[in-house]
Order: C-alpha cells, then structure tokens, then sequence
C-alpha cells in the first residue's frame, strides 16, 4: 500500500538546458538550469561544454546537488555547455543511459541533451546495427546521437542549400525521427536547440544580459540564472546559436501543434510558462473551471499535497467555500530503499500522508487531485479523512480520466496500469469509497489550457491524448499491448553497480 | 543575499525516539519514527540497541535515508531502541558528536538520545574532567552520557528508595542539569524517558498495539509506526519501560511549565500535537488573531512557503480575503555546495523562490510570515512580489517580534543576529520595503496557544522568551555577549573529514 | 627525487583474459584471472560476459580487489567472459576509456579486451568517423570494437568462404590494423581470440577440466584457476571457440615473429611461460651471461629489489659472488597522493628504498638492474649503497641500454625520455656515479631469450626494437618527435570525475 | 586451503609514531612514518595533533594511503603529533576502536598511541566502570586513555616530587599497568613516551635536525622522514619531549629485559634496527646458525617468499648451496573478498604461491620458513614443490618450534592453534610431508640475536615464550584455556558499518 502510494503520479522525464555565452562562466549557469529542473528527473545528472578546442562532461547516478562539486564545475571549461536532467522512461537505470551523450566525429565534438521519446526509436536503431555502429548504452538519446554522427545524406536528402553541415544533419533527424523530442545540441563552437513537428516536449529560450542565449525545457530555469525568456522554440523549429547570433530555420511546417497538456495538468514547476501562460495560473483556472462543472455543498476545499494546491485554490476562489488543508505530507521524503515490515503493512500505515484533524473532524471535504492514473492513492487518502472525521468527502480531479497510454515519453505506457481503463467513473468512485467523484471535462480542460489571448493567434496547441485517446502522431504497432513496461526494449546490456 | 535567504529561519535541533517491544523490529521502527522526523535535523542520524546481551549502534553523517540500508537495520538486533535526528546547535559538526551516545557501565550498556541545551554543561563538563574522565566529544550529549555513567550518589542524593540504579542516576541527573533536555535513554533491558522541571523542548508518549511502548520528540513519529498516542511525558519526569511495564516518577514539581512556543511556531511538523492541540490548527489561529489584531484591504493573501501556510490559510479564513499562492519555492532545493557566480549575485537572483504574477499584478498583497530572526528574507520577497507587479505589500507576522536570544537550543542565540533587537517595527518596516508591517502581539500569540481545553487545566505552559525577554530559568551569566554563537564552546577536538 | 625513484620503470600495460566453460561460473574465473595479472594494469579492470540472451558489464578505476564486489560477479551471468586489467599508454586516464567495451551489433552484444597499440589507430579512428560513428572514448579499443561492429567488407574483401560473420570482421581487422594487439572477443555465444602479425604482445592458451577453454595475456592466469596451459595463440591467428569446440584459422602469416623482449626483461609475472621458456628462468640465466660478459671482482651481488632478482640470482651462481640483499623496499608501498615536504625533497630521503648496512659497508657491490630506461633511479640507489658504505658499486644491467622509443605499447614513446639515446655507457656511468657500469649485449640478451629447445625449431622470435632500433614493422611518420608523450593523440574529451 | 594459506603467518599489530617539532609540519611527518610502518597493521590508520591551542584528529578504517588525503594533513595543524597503525588483536574491527585515542582532560587534550596487550586490562576496565567512566570502545587503548584522565592518585601513590601532572599520570599508569605497551602520548604542549617494564614492546628515538625529537615502534620510520636514530627507549622508561628538550624518567628498573623475540623473527622491517642490531642482519644470522645446527646436501636453497629470504640467504652464503627462488608470489595482492569456487578449492589450486619448475625439476630443496605457527602453509607448499619435480625437500626453519601461546599482543593466542603443542617435529613433518623438517634450536636463536656488542653489555634481553614457554611476566589465570581467541573479551558494542 504505502509502495502504490508513493509511486502512483505520472512520473516527470527529463529537464534539456543549452547555452552559449562568451562573458559567463556557462557550467555554473548550466548547474543551476538543471538544479532548477530538478523535478524533471531525479536518476541522474549531467553537463558537457566545449571551448572551441577540446570538450569535458561529467555526470553521474544521483541529483544534481549530489552529482556535482566545485572541482568539476572548474573542470568544465568553455563558452558552449548542454546539461540534462534523467528520468528514465526506456534505456533502464544506469550509468551507460546517462546524459548528456558526449561523441566525437568528423566535424569535431557532439552532445546531445534530449527530453522524449521516439517512436520509431526501435526501427532507427536497427538501422544504425545495420550500418556497422556499435551501440553502447539503451536509450533514445544514443539513437539520435549517432544519428546525428553520421554524414546527412545517410537518413535523408532535399537539405535547403544554406544550411550548415549540422543544420544539415538535424534537418534529416527532424525528417527521420517520429514521436517527441526537444534537444539541446552542442558542437565545438555553436549550441543548437531542435523540437520535434508537433511540439510534444516543451523548449523555451532566453538571453542572457551579455548577448549570450538560453534554451530549457522550463522558463522557471531561466529566472534561476538571470536570463530572460524571449519566447519558445517551435514545433518543428531547428535553432543555432553561435558567435554571428542565432538562426532560426523551420523544418518541419505541417503537423498539428500538440504540446502534452500533462504538463499543464501536473509535470512542469507551477511558476513555470509554457505558450504564455504561467502553470500556476492555468492549474488555478482548471479548479475554477472545476468548481463551475462539478460543485458541491461542502465545509471546506482540501488539496492533495503537494501539486494540487493550484487547483484547490481555484475550486476555492470559485465555490466560495474555504480553502484549507486537510493532509500533510513529509517534506523531507525522499528515497528510502527501506522496507516497511509485514505489521507495518498490515496497518496501512502511511509514511508520506497525515491528516489535520481539525480542519476535517464532522466536516463536509471537497478533496482536490490534480490526476488519477493508476488509482492507487485516492482510496487509501479518502480512508484517512474518514478516519479523522471527515462526514463527506467529495473528490474533485482537476483533469478528465486518463484512459489512454502515452507512448510519447511519459510513464503511463498500457492500457493495464489505468484505472479509467478498467472502471468507469462509478465504478472509480466506489473503488475509493467517496461520496461522490467527479473529473474535470475534456472541453473544459481544453478551454482552460488554450483562455490566454495568444492562444487565440493558433499558437497554442496541446496532446490530450491520454484522455481523449486522438494521437497526434501515428499510434505505433505495439500499442495497446497490456504487458509492456517498456517501449523500446532495448535491454540488451545489464551494468551491474 | 541568496545565501542570507537561504539560512534565515531559525534552525530545528534534534528529533529524539525511543521504543521498547520484544514482538517488533524496533530498529525498523525507529528507522521510521525518525524518518518521520528528518525535520529536526539533517546533519546526522543514528540508532541505538539492545538485545538484552549485546548493544548495537550505526550513526552516520547525512539524511536518515542516506545513513541507513538494509544490512545496518539487520544488523541492530534487539528489543530496545533509540533513535536521533542531529541538528548541530552546540559541538560543531562532526562525527563525534553523531547521537546516540552508547557506552558500557558497570551496569552494562547505556545509550542516549538527547535535545535541547544544558545550560550548565560548561560547568558539569568540568566537574567530569576533574573527576578524571576523558571525554572524546564536544556536545551535551556526551556530558549528560558521562553523568549517568558514574554512580548517582555522586551527583546528588535523596533518592526516592524504591528506585532502580538507573532510575537513580536520572533522579540526580534532573536534580542537576539546567536547562532544556528531553532524553530517551537505553539500558540492557530498559527505555527511559525523561524531560526537564519546565518541559522546554517536547517528548510524547505512544503504545503499540503488542503492548510496546514508544517515546518521541513528535507525534508524527508515532503515527508513522502506528503507534497510539498515548500522553506527553510531563516536565521533570522520568518513565521507565521494560517487561514489567511502565513506571513514572515525578522528579520535578516546583517549575514552570515552559514548553518552547517556537514549537508551535515553526519548528514541529503541522501534523503532530503537543498539549492536546495539532500544530496545524494552532498556527491557523495564529493567523486568524494576527487578522484580527491587523486587518488590512486587500485582494489577495500569500504565504511565505511552506511553512506560512496554515497561518495564511488562517488569516484569509478570518479576513474574508482569498487565499492563494504568489511565492514558489523549489521543492527538490536541497543542500548545494555550488556558489553561485558574482554575476547571479549582483543580480540578487533567488535559487529559491519565485513569483506567480498572475496572481500578483495590480493586486494588494498581504503576504503572511510565521515570524522573522534575522530579517535577510523579508525584504527579498517584498521586493519580489513589487517587481511582479504588486500594487501594494502588507507583510502580516503570525508571532510577535524576536528580541531576546535563545539559550536553551534554538540557533538564534545572541542579541547581535536578531533584526527585532536592533530596529523597532517601523524600522523594519522601511528596511524590508513593505507598506505596512505588523506582528501578532504576545499576548494574542499566548491566546491562541493556550486555548485548548486542555490549557484551562492549568497542564499548558510556554516559555516566550525570545518574545517577551521573560525567561523560566536563570539566566546563564554569558547570555548578552554579542559575539558569541556557540554558547557552550567547547571546540577543543577538531575532526577532519 | 622521490617522485623521478617513483616511476622509473617502464610502465605495463593491460591485461587480457577470456573464458569459455558451460559448467564454471565464468565471471568469477575471470575475476581470479584478471586478479592474477594485476602487475599489468592497475589503473582500471572490467568484465563483461554472456548467457546467450543478454550480456552484462562491470567496469570501474581501480585495482581488481577495489572493483568487485560478491555481488556484482553474481550479476555477470553466462557461459562466455572476457576480463581486462587497464594500465592506460593511450587515451588518458578516465571512466571512458576503462576496458572491456561491450556495445549492441547487428549479430548481437560484441566485447573487446585489447592489450597492445595500433600504429594506425589515428588513421582507422579517422575512417570510423568519416563513416558517421561517434566515438565516446579515446582508447585504440573502442577503435577496434566500432570496426567489428561494421561490415567486414567495409574493411577488406577475399576472405576464406568457411568463417562464420565474427570471423569474417576479425580476419578484416587483422588486415587492416598495424601495430601490436593481443584481443578477447566476447559474443553472443562464442569466445573468439585474436594475436597481430608479429605477435607483439602475448597471449595464451589454456584448457579447463571440463573442456571449456581459456585464453589469457600471461599463462600465471591458467594456472590460478586450475587450467592447464595448451599453447600460445600465435602471431596472425584467429581461435574461435564456443560449443562445438575450438577452430584456429591462421590469416596473417607471412610477418615476422617479434614478441616483445621486454616482456621477458621486465614486464611478465617471474611465473609465467612464454615461448615455452618460464620467465624467472631467462631471467636467471640473463643474469648469468652477464657475469659471463661482464665479470668483476667483487664481494656481494645485490639486486634491485623486486624485480631484479631473478637476474642477481643468475649472476650470482654464475659468478660464485655471493648473493644478498643490499636494499629493502617498502612492500606496502602504494599510490599515496601526499606530497613529501620540501625539506624531506632537500635531504633527498626516500621512501620507497632503505638499505642493509652489513651487508654492505667495506664490501665491493656488484648492483643489478634488469633495466634503465630513463635513469633517474640508479643515481640515487647507487648513492644509498655509498653512504651505507660500500666500497665499490658495479653496476650491471641485465639487458642492453634502452636507445629507441617504443611505439607498439610501452610506456616509453620518445627518444628524448631515454637516457641512453642522450649518453653513452660512460656518460651514463658518471652520471649515476658508479664505480663501473655494462649493460649485457644484443647478442647476449637475444642468445638468453631463445635458448630454450623450441626456439630451435623458429617458433620463437622477438622485438628488441628499444634496444637495436630495429623495429618489425614500419615506423610510423610521428615517431621521433621528441616531446609527444601519447603517440595517437586523441584528447578530446575531457571527463571530469 | 587457500584461506588456511593465506593467514597463516601470526600478524602484527600495530605502529606506534609521536613528534614533536616547532619548525615542521608535524602531521606530514607523521604521515610518513606511519606509512612507513604500514607492516605492522593494515586495518585503520590515524593522526592526532595539538597546536598548543587546539587539538585535531583524523582517523579511519583503511590503509595509511586511503584514509589521508592532503586536505587531512593541512587540518591536522601543530607542534606535536602521534600517529598509529592498527592490527586488530583485541577489541574487534570497529571505528570505534580505531586508534589514536583524543579525549579532553582537566589538563587540556590527551591523545594515546598504543601497541601491545596489557594482560590486566579487564582488572584496569572494570575499576574504571566502577569509578563511573562509560567505555565507548573495547580496546586496551581506551583503557589507558581513561586512567591516564583520571588524577594519578586514583591509582597508585608515591610519585617522585619532581614530575609533571602527566608524568605523575604516566608513572601511575607504569605502575598498575600489567603486560605489553609502548605508548606514544600527545598533550596539548608536549609529547610523552613510554614503555612497559619488560620493554616488550619496541620503541626507539630519533632526533630531526632542527631540535625536534621523534619515537617511532621501528627506526624505518626514522629515516623516512630524516631524523637520525638516537637510542631506544629502555623497559620501564618514561620520556617528556617540550621546549625545554627532553627529560628521561625511569619509573621500572626491577623487571626483565623481554625484548619480544619475534619481532626479530618475522614482525619487523629488515631494515630496522633493535637493541643495535639490523634485523636483516640477524635474520640472516638465523639462516647460518641453522645450516649450521641442521646440514643437509642439497641442490638449492629456496626461501618461502616473502618473509623467509634473509634467513635463506644466510642458509645459503653457511652452507655453500647455492640461493635461488623456486615459489613466486603473487606482489598485487591484496585483501579480496570474493571468494574462490568449491571447484577452486577443491582443486587446492593457489592464488598466491606459484612454483619455478627450472629451479626445482630433479633437485634437492632446502626450503626455509622463518616459522611455523598454525602449520597450514607448509603442507601445501612442500607439494607444490614435489609437483614441480623436486626430488627431496627439506625444510628449515630459521626459529624453534611455537609450543606456548603468547598473551602479550601477538595474534596466537591459544595452545589449540598451534601445531607445535599437538604435535612433535617428526609428526609436523610426516604432516607437512617433508623429507626432513629441522627447527633452529632455542639456544641457536638466543645466541643469534644477541650477538651483538651492545649485548654483552647486558642490554639485550629477549621474551622467547612462545618458544620456551618461559614467560618474562605472570601468567594471567585464563591463558591455557583453548578456546578463547580474544583474551579481553570485550565485544559489548557491535557497530555496523
């Protein structure tokens, strides 16, 4: 119970920062990009940077705090540097799948940051064995980046004439690579910044007050160091950056817009901006909207801790009734490896949950979750509020069901592990023994996520796919496959450590 | 700045666990007990045990999930156990000063789990050197260990007949250490808890369903292992637990009762209970007395995260003014050793926090505090949420304004730190750039905290001194010197990691 | 001084093991044998293996005990292994480079174990990434493994019809690459084991109990893991073996045989066999020719400890001069990071040597040496035997003066490191003060080193290319610069750790 | 078997080192010396320092070259340190037990540098518990700390007038204290050394050029680091070492000179120096004595690498049989904890011996041990020689049989673990399966290490013991007894690591 509790949301998955700057010291700015997208990815760590003549990297297993020290930053000389936070989604855990990738080639050094998942990582890979390169680790970004390695005629032709021998390259990856990818790109003396044709994966951009430039995956990293955001990188957008300034070229023009909306919902920073809005905002916005289709008579509005207190400050504003908090959660959590005992168990216990009594004791609790994917904390959490007293718990999601897996790089890959999948709201509801349940519609999700007035200039689009099911992107063949954890099933390599 | 903001609260100091079960893995448990209670202090962890033959130890620099892996827990065998969560207020940080103490007496094993500060230890360590012991560490830990170690005649006498030895040497410990000390104390056979005459820092009692019993800092401890809570050990007694059961004795009767009212404040977790009454609940009416004393008009309510919460939450309850969010804080922020550049500090950039303008722009903020030390991080944020678009800035402190210095643990120990002691509100006020400035008063703080029906029973007490300069015990003859930060000072070992 | 004692010695460089058994737990074999050619490298070890399905790897800086843990050869699972032990001549120092390689081909997993240089590999690395591989490492081993993994025809055409696909891309590797390269090759289901043309580096041949086989740099490797030796591999074969047995194909075989002589001189463990000659016993009797050559009256033969003895033996016997021991060495010395003062570098101390005054003071000593390479060690030893007062120091060395750089491997690239290509026996023999100094001659060395019965019959034939200049294949174009201390060169990148 | 083998020989146990100098860095002299004598225990090492001020100390599990890094070392700041290499005999493998001990006393810091066994430390334990001292540790070292802690009169009366309080202390400590110690004592302005009235223990004193004085259990550890050897401590001799120079104190003049015999045997460095004398030299006296008490026509004469060389040098330069090696062993290795396969051990292959088969096929071996304790290894070898061809072995061993356990710190500590005591020389040799087995007789060995001059003067004087069974000190009431291997038994504290 307590292990269902703790793994149940959609995990985040990789933080991409670039930057090219001659007057900053572009590794310590890197350290407190990744440091600041440090909810993107816990497993490892990364940075690489290049001064025009050699290249350097450093990452390990751990958190950025962990993985870095003065020693390396000095060590990580130069005026170009990429870094990467890692989830892993495909590859597995271990050292081989940490990023950045750092290669050199026939036009010098190549790293590569990547934040997605291909679809057709599988098929590129075998063409890669094909071709005679040797792959050493399992995951996505080795793909691209031997891709990228190899002249660009190998994937694709029709390169614009204008474009440089990397610009060429990218060019035939964004020809060649189905599914989401945002990159940071480093070479020997220019940064590039790619986004696959739909823009599944965020990438922003900013300059620093030096004339040097920025890209992330999330604008709250551009605060951290002082730069200031200038706008995104667009879908299909291949962006280089070097001492003449920056150069945009289009790629890709023709696909549908489709940033995943899960961002929105739950994965990005709450002070962070995708499509100019701020997260905080579009999280309050979707309880409001909550509150005007699902409300209720209830004594108080609760969130779940910690990210759906947005939503439940919405719900509240709305409904008029109070906002307070009903559940804590211990901040110093982190991983334990752990083993509560079989006694432990039994109990049910909680290691990461408490009630506030008196805030629930003979009241009426409108409880507010931003998502339901697997299903496994929402009954347990409505169990302790009826323990402590709670006469009526409401629960309200702040998103529709998610039904449908995402095989574009977020950890909800079959349609086995969703509870909205199996169950109907009803039947949700009595499996979490509320009072009542109800989740946030499709349209009024979709208004909420696309209120701002830029999104009226059809610069905004989003992937609702996990709950709508409409892909934007070809479903690939083993999709819908009930056993498979892993997209890409690449484990051909076990490190031991 | 960033580095002011950074270490500006006043820091917690200790989590203390103690359990005795012949049908638990009580190293298990405690290793949950003080998991739960990783707020207190990070700079060290250990457990402590006792199978009745042999006594077992593993402490370590570093976080309780860092300090600890299965092999240790295996390892530490045994039906008695205590835990420590280490925040260093005196001793230095070093690995001779990691708690628990475990020694062998002539009685056989003896370990302690300690918090608070003895005011006399300077002089109860020199009556130890003259006595002829060696003593390997800087910490009160060690003096209160080498006490209980020696034969309690000489110490004090008067002991109550009936009293085992060890019962007898904690008799005369309590009649002889000043101060703030709650302590779980570990023998071959036995748990001890005691608490100091005015029960300054706190200690619970909790059974398990077996027939166990367990003792700690914090009720949250007990919920974790689900355990009961039971009752607090009451200021100057002494329980002892074993196979015969439990036996209180009442070593002190003739003080005050005390318990730390920063406590409720800031330090404990919003979850646990102290005097009957859940933390969570007393710091919202905190804020709503602070929005009664101090009302304002305005649009908007923030906290300063995370702590502010529930007093925030309080205040827009009572005010009618809405709450929300405006500041966020990075949540995976842990310990960095990376400085920023000069450059980012020129820019007074924040790792830490950010602002959600939306929820700012044009508005009038009231923008909510638990209390301010220091004053580095105040005028920051005022500044933060102006430049976010603020129209106007009202800070609202939920505890009255620190003059006084903390001898008896806090880490806010002399009257040179203390922004409160040099500069009057208005002073403040202009300092941190606020439009208004206002602190809960002492006495509406002193409402708030005793309003328990509990209290009515006369079984609640509070020491305010930091507020109210009104100590409940004497004044150590070194308290006022500006420049002392370490009170007891006895640095003579320093170990190099 | 003490530095220059330090690291006089020619520098080994890498071991290399491979097993095959389907009844041994393979991995832990390869772990006694690597252990058993630790003197070749210390700086990292590795194993990688294969059950047929996936292939495993462990690799880490450190010596072989330091590396591996129960746990990890529990890990490694299968029926194939290869090991390596990594004293890095080129590439550098770093996590990138530690050996084996193990990536993913077209035809399943592909490990590499190397010991020796290519000379060609710059030339080789320029074709891979002209061919669009990205190279992550800068060691000649990844250069081998990228060029397996590609197409055998990529390389050369006209190979023997009956080889299977990892024959094929090993006989056109052996076509391709020049220089010196002793390898085991790991695949899914197969050992292979592969020695250059000239057979510069060694590597040998052993059966196990049960019918599996193993290959190994230094037969001691056999004999520590109850296999018994069967042979070499010889210069220019191809062995393959897996489970229908053993297949040798011979592709080069018009080269002729130059095992490295230093590896008889120095490098090989005393108990290991090649060419059918245990090396302690050409040792011995290289010692012995020396006293033939180069008589003297003295009083007693001392060696330098360690690895002169065998050759201070030799003398002795050869002489009738008794032999004993004039200096004792340290035998815990280690790696130690801490610098001596300047004081203990003025009165020029060492830590390393001390020496045995009885059995030197008044005696006339003849020292031996099996080797001088950059001569900042005999000046200082033949210093220490003075002070101890000997009377006479006659120096002998049991192998000519070492005049030109090795670019197959050793740790002595270039001429200007030499001493002996700056002096003559007389300059050398002044400048470290000896009462007389010779060196055996090429001829005496070469009549010692092919004695044995075997060489007879022309299976024997070395390098002695340091000491004649006469190298046995072509001398690349960048030797002889004086002051490239990495004859390939590849720094590009750069890991910080 | 390969266990049995590999533990054979008894172990050292520990390094004893103190400085005191105002003109150089104390804690890197130290270093050195203890690194120096890393022979003597390999399982912590530490130093501790005083600046007059202040006292530091670093220490841990570990070689001296893994626990000291250089930012250690400029921690370590003073004019007087000690510095210790531990071997576990007593007290179990624990941080705790790491040495040097660093209390603070009513005299300001006391560090203790201890090696050998008192024999009444339970006695000296238990008075020190009863007095009220809690024992964090259970080594000897912690025993000695404490009473030193303690006012001299604690313990013993009749101080001369004229000493210090910590001569006062020390001369108590000489006066109660039963059984083996040398000491090298640090306190906040001076460095003290002691040792026990047998001296059975060694301890010698070296002085630097600029004043400054050192103590060191073995003169190596003297010309490490530049000092010039002055004398040895005597039995029962306390030394005072300030400013005011060096002050000398002979506390025991009644006891016996029992120099412990076997540092002459096997413990010691062949380079240093006892009672006069090197003990490479005598080593080599050993082997002549015993050519001539026990001939035999042989063909060569082999030492069991690495301990026994000089005494078969000896052997070989008496008898005329010419020396030469015929087992080689394995220089790299190292503690491994991986274990061999019962298939390795049933196969009695070895990791660390190996045979010459030229210097053994069809000879007569005289193979030279220098003892013979627990028999384990000289079965095993005797085989591998027979294996390799040689026609008959004859072993010699430079020592007399060990029939009596010694209580005195040495790791042999029960007449069950002795082969001498079950078996007579002709059942050891049908055991080992020798031709002929000959000890060097009690006499022979006496003789021996007091050849020198210095001996006739009467300042020589041996424990041979474990030989004779003649002990220089009362026999404790638990030695015979068989089964006990740690003769304090303290093992209260189990810490995990």
């Amino acid at each position: 119970m307590i292990e269902s509790i703790h793994y149940d949301g959609p995990h985040e998955e990789c933080g991409v920062f670039g930057i090219y700057s001659t007057k900053h010291d572009v590794a310590r700015l890197t350290y407190f990009g990744i440091y600041a997208m440090q909810h993107r990815g816990q497993e490892s760590a990364g940075i690489a940077t290049s001064d025009g003549h050699e290249s350097y990297i450093h990452k390990e297993m751990g958190m950025v705090s962990q993985v870095f020290k003065e020693h390396h930053l000095a060590a990580l000389k130069g005026h170009v540097a990429i870094g990467h936070n890692r989830y892993s989604t495909t590859g597995g855990s271990r050292l081989a799948n940490c990023s950045p990738y750092l290669v050199e080639t026939v036009h010098g050094p190549l790293g590569v940051s990547h934040n997605g998942n291909l679809t057709n990582a599988t098929e590129l890979r075998q063409k890669l064995l094909e071709r005679g390169t040797g792959m050493a680790a399992t995951s996505d970004s080795e793909v691209i980046t031997q891709i990228l390695a190899a002249p660009s005629k190998t994937w694709a032709t029709g390169h614009p004439d204008h474009l440089d021998h990397w610009e060429r390259r990218l060019w035939s990856l964004l020809n060649i690579a189905d599914g989401a990818y945002s990159l940071a790109v480093l070479t020997r003396d220019a940064l590039y910044a790619v986004r696959d044709g739909n823009g599944l994966r965020p990438l922003c951009l900013g300059r620093l007050e030096d004339g040097g430039y920025v890209v992330a995956s999330e604008s709250c990293a551009l605060g951290t160091i002082g730069a200031t955001y200038v706008r995104e990188i667009e879908p299909g957008e291949m962006v280089r950056i070097d001492h003449t300034g920056i150069r945009s070229t289009h790629v890709i023009n023709d696909k549908k817009r489709a940033l995943c909306v899960f961002e929105y919902v739950y994965f990005a920073r709450p002070d962070s901006m995708f499509e100019g809005q701020v997260i905080h905002e579009v999280r309050q916005k979707l309880g409001m909207q909550l509150a005007r289709e699902a409300p209720v008579k209830a004594d108080v509005v609760i969130p779940v801790p910690d990210s759906a207190f947005p939503a439940a400050i919405g719900y509240a504003l709305e409904s008029g009734i109070p906002f307070t908090e009903g559940l804590t959660k211990n901040r110093y959590i982190g991983r334990t490896f752990i083993q509560p005992s079989d006694e432990l168990r039994r109990q049910k216990v909680t290691l990461k949950y408490n009630t506030l009594a008196s805030n629930l004791a003979g009241k009426r609790v409108v409880l507010i979750d931003d998502s339901i994917v697997r299903g496994n904390t929402a009954g347990p959490l409505v169990q302790l509020l009826r323990d402590a007293g709670a006469r009526e718990v409401h629960v309200r999601v702040s998103s529709p069901p998610v039904r449908h897996p995402c095989f574009m790089g977020i950890d909800m890959a079959t349609y086995g592990e969703l509870i909205a999948h199996k169950l109907d709201v009803e039947g949700i509801r009595k499996k979490i023994g509320a009072d009542t349940l109800h989740y946030l519609t499709l349209e009024g999700m979709d208004a909420m996520v696309s209120e701002h007035p830029k999104s009226r200039k059809a610069e905004c689009g989003h992937c609702n796919a996990c709950f709508s099911g409409n892909y934007p992107i070809e479903v690939p063949t083993w999709v819908g496959e009930e056993d498979r954890s892993d997209f890409i099933g690449l484990p051909m390599v076990s490190e031991t450590s």
